[in-house]
């Protein structure tokens, strides 16, 4: 039989895509990347994934899994071969809400927002906020970060367990929803951030936490770029585990939201932009009997701050919460729109991110006058999305290989000169694996080497560790 | 050379540990454990951690690395061959805070005392609160949890970056202090609660949280055992992230503390200790202008809850934090000394902690009605310190099999029929073994014993996973 008609008899006529056009949605990825497909394996179940996997490995196909295809490494879809097979999980949707456990058992394929439409009917919720809509599995697979990571964290600090298929088609169920378990090495998190190379994840256990019932949200100038990390150390101590979101804004990428997006309240008119603003939040799960509204804790906690340290504070805003987040979201759209654009995924110890912008923007007016940075990132987390616009015409826009040299040079300095991650939240993906080649520990590669051999099969999908 | 000329050579004379007077404070364990060892080697820095580890590989030496040798299972004590080398990390005393990351790089021989200590002057904590001091190698050898686990999490969910010698001795560096970081497999969690078995950790860089500014207590009397859950729920849904501890205490546990510590205050005198209470504690960083005091928050609170549901709890009663806390952690020296304890460090889904309880109270009613249950736990996190307390003559007292026996038959009903873990917070060691033999998965097993061929060595320390 061959791998086609194996893979009819595992998923039924109704599992299995293989014209051109029904295809095409999985063939392409969110933003950059494109390939094809041998076909698209639909399986409805643990059980059936583990059935394709098994045939695949037996044929020597590489199975590539994706979720809803949101992510930005080209880490979900097939190289241009026609030979890859997808595997979609789309089809796991089982949601199983626990509110005595507050966690939620899920199949890969629930997306986020219909996890978080469920879970708040319980009053909890998966508190990973980022732009896209993305599916759960996509998330353990890339370790989604977000907006409110430094409340929150990302997907490992949230998985309680899952269930995944091995590359020789074992099913290996890790953890059973419990919070505390040290019975042993704590195998799961090989399965989170590794885009399934080491196994496909069906299933998720995944801690919710409590639906913040009140939220408010200001808009800070800095005094200038010296004092934007004292300022997140002054919101952190008045705030504490209040502080839901501390993000960096540079003018350049607000400017070209702006422009982008009409319909968004621009919050400096009639000023002019500022060079840099911070979108801060602050969330509370509920008022107590005597608790002030939290606007005018957060009006009067700031007022406090600029009367003790005048010189961190030039301007705080005021508004609505989903006009700032409004503001904060369009920005990477509206930096695509601005030019041909030359986007990183970087993080740094926080003492660094911004150093690290300064240099940069200092060696780039010398070398790539033309280039604008429009930075924008997690000041909390050190995380920071350091993206060049270049017009049209200019060579990094036309000669891929001025384009290749730009990006290597701002990784080198990133990770050799400031210890900074070339992949902060987006994973590796076929993408980023040539800086995974240059950069990766030769000892951590043996180790996924061996973690493969002992695993049975070559590994899945895009990426490669070994 | 003989391996003890090999390892003075590579220590220097105060390195190494022979006399038998000297090496009694390292042979002997926190509670249970007491060995024998060869040697204690005492190694200044990892370069000499690495040179000792390398030579014990080529003369197939068993070393057991130690930390403040606090654990409770066995895990860094020798066997009683005579023939382990104890690597103690008490030399290791490094610490160096960065504020502007609010992380902290130490070596692996810091006590926790002593990072608060050095922290607390930057505003910062390690906020992982436990009765006993270790050092940080060993909590993250054990990945340590306590009481406040429900805000902070574990050591897991505070490790940015550690330095670990593998079996062979080559030194490897995992994570530079990032708190995003999706570069590949993050293979630093290996090393996180594996009791040193794939390497031994000698430095870690530590994520650090604002101190808190303002804390306060309550002790809640349930009205019933079926309120518990309702309350914490409650709890999580009022305060959110200000909710910091939520520890239930059996009566017979407060009992036996009480008796045992008359310094402690009874804080239900007159009136009898009730059959369970649960500490609950309050934080916040800072108060901010118009913020009512938090013991008035936590009052109105609680009463506006017994309005609402005049059926979840049947007292509260408010204190000084420190009062109710020395309560709390006296109870586990209280059940040590009200007779012969045998005692269980479980975990369950948050749902099953008190059904477990109840279903073992009923069946040791029937067949040790000498027993006493004197559990506590974190509720929150659905850690049970399950213990139990026979008189000195009992059968379970005086015979090993008959103890034993009733260690696996509770062990095999949190594991088997309430899908629990038979070790929340102490990890393996060699006390555990035992049962990791008896429940791991055998996949994993494998996957254990494959990392161990591939890192070049025999695995380290008391614990084998493969």
């Amino acid at each position: 039989m061959t791998l086609l008609a194996k893979m009819e008899a595992i998923l039924g006529p109704e599992g299995l895509i293989r014209q051109d056009a029904d295809r095409a949605r999985y063939d392409q990825g969110a933003r950059y990347d494109r390939g094809v497909s041998l076909a698209v394996l639909r399986p409805a179940d643990t059980r059936q994934v583990a059935a394709c996997v098994a045939a695949a490995a037996r044929h020597g196909a590489r199975i590539v899994p994706q979720g809803a295809n949101t992510g930005l490494v080209a880490g979900s879809t097939p190289d241009d071969s026609g030979t890859d097979l997808i595997l979609s999980l789309e089809r796991l949707k089982d949601i199983a809400i626990d509110g005595d456990n507050a966690s939620a058992r899920v199949g890969a394929g629930v997306l986020l927002s219909d996890l978080n439409a469920q879970a708040a009917a319980e009053g909890y919720a998966l508190p990973i906020d980022l732009g896209a809509d993305p599916s759960v599995g996509g998330m353990v697979a890339t370790n989604t970060g977000g907006a409110r990571f430094l409340r929150y964290g990302d997907m490992r600090a949230n998985v309680l367990g899952l269930s995944a298929v091995l590359p020789d088609g074992r099913v290996l169920s890790m953890g059973r929803g419990l919070r505390k378990d040290n019975t042993g090495p704590d195998w799961k998190h090989l399965l989170i951030g590794t885009s399934g190379v080491f196994g496909i994840v069906t299933e998720v256990e995944l801690r919710l936490s409590p639906l913040p019932g009140d939220t408010a949200v200001a808009i800070l100038v800095p005094a200038g770029p010296d004092t934007i990390l004292p300022l997140l150390r002054q919101a952190e101590r008045r705030f504490g585990t209040m502080l839901t979101a501390f993000e960096g804004m540079s003018g350049a990428a607000i400017r070209a939201a702006l422009d982008h997006v009409p319909s968004l309240r621009d919050p400096f008119a009639p000023d002019p932009v500022p060079d840099y603003a911070i979108l801060m939040e602050v969330s509370r799960t509920a008022a107590m009997p005597g608790d002030p509204p939290l606007d005018d804790l957060l009006q009067g906690s700031l007022g406090a701050l600029t009367e003790e340290a005048p010189e961190l504070l030039a301007d705080a805003r005021f508004g609505r919460p989903g006009q700032g987040w409004a503001l904060r979201h369009a920005l990477s759209e509206g930096v695509r729109a601005a030019g041909k654009l030359i986007a990183f995924d970087l993080s740094f110890r926080r003492g660094d991110t911004m150093r690290f912008c300064a240099r940069m923007r200092e060696e780039l007016s010398l070398t790539h006058p033309e280039a604008v940075v429009c930075d924008f990132g997690h000041i909390g987390d050190g995380g920071v999305h350091f993206n060049l616009v270049v017009p049209p015409g200019s060579p990094c826009a036309t000669d891929p290989a001025a384009e290749a040299a730009l990006r290597d040079r701002v990784v080198r300095v990133a990770v050799r000169d400031f210890g900074g991650s070339f992949s902060a939240e987006h994973a590796i993906g076929r993408r980023n694996q040539a800086y995974y080649d240059a950069y990766a520990d030769p000892v951590l590669r043996g180790l996924a080497g061996g973690l493969l051999r002992t695993l049975g099969g070559a590994g899945i999908g895009a990426a490669r560790f070994d």
